[in-house]
């Protein structure tokens, strides 16, 4: 079984082989001859792909009901991979999701590290730090670096833990994360187990 | 009495005639022949003003110790004004800062509105939506304008009310951000609240 989850820059394989990316421009998917199932946010490849009839876009399967009509496909995948918790999608931008007994109950969206770098960047030369993950979350700060890793960190942290259940983080900067997160499960692999769901039963 | 705090591009006058504002760049403070009472978070300003004698800089005489060396003088102004409460002083960056009887207990830095938007917009061209200030943060949005609002609204709305503290707004912003903070007291005048108790018993 060969799954892939497009995204703006790379194809992102996962298989039985282990898991790769290509990036967007330098990779031929009609020089792939196995069955593939995939999602992209990509509307223009996604077109492309139709072509291809060893290319499966899963995306029809979804009870779109459940969701919302401008939804990411992938951040429906990682829903779907969860029955029950709160799922921290943490890349360029960071989406933060509630599934409650396999219903979704809504999300919102947080800029990722790099976009909030930018932010307190462009509003003064001074707050220009990097962010500090090993931040202790549970003291106010008293220092300007500090200041801005927990405005950051801690408005995103106690919005997050208010939904009281399991965190599951995904994405990029997962790892990244998991600092603050301490108690989060960190699953990398989150959007793919979604699309397994929507091709159970078929030869793969 | 005349109290004035210089900004970045502004010096804003607080007077028993009433407040106004002057561009720094079209404004020439040795026009003015009353004692002036000045905080000034641009140092070349602050400088420059030395040499007037009617200007003072109530800035000595702050107790430092009871705050950190790189915090804006302004900031600690607002939290002068405050014996007890969360501050929100929400300006092109929103300062967040806890007193408690008197003592500060820190604070944080969070991007302003225009800030944000361009964190937003950066990330993509798919959210570049304005902020919806009516939002109702007790609901987790399932559509992608208010996927973005609650991202930027709801963190910083969960960090604030987990202090259990009066809320007090000042800033540019102060009367926007109220919709938000519904219980919060708006005072636009708090830097000159904090500024007038280092002039007690002057002659102003």
């Amino acid at each position: 079984m060969v799954l892939c989850d497009i995204g703006n820059t790379t194809y992102n394989f996962y298989s039985p082989k282990g898991s790769y990316r290509f990036y967007i421009d330098s990779f031929d998917p009609s020089s792939m001859s196995e069955r593939v199932y995939f999602i992209s946010v990509n509307p223009l490849l996604k077109q492309k792909l139709q072509k291809l009839p060893n290319w499966v876009d899963i995306s029809p399967r979804v009870d779109m009901n459940k969701y919302y009509q401008t939804m990411g496909i992938d951040r429906i995948m990682v829903c779907e991979a969860i029955n029950d918790g709160v799922i921290i999608d943490a890349g360029s931008a960071i989406t933060v999701d509630v599934m409650e007994q396999g219903k979704f109950m809504g999300g919102y969206i947080y800029p990722g590290i790099e976009a909030m770098s930018r932010a307190y960047r462009g509003i003064s030369e001074l707050l220009a730090y990097s962010f500090n993950f090993e931040i202790d979350l549970d003291k106010m700060p008293k220092n300007s670096e500090d200041a801005i890793s927990y405005g950051f960190l801690k408005t995103l942290y106690s919005e997050v833990l208010s939904h009281k259940k399991q965190i599951y983080l995904c994405g990029g900067d997962a790892k990244v994360f998991a600092k603050i997160f301490k108690d989060a499960i960190v699953d990398e692999d989150l959007v793919f187990k979604g699309m397994r769901k929507f091709i159970k039963g078929e030869v793969c």
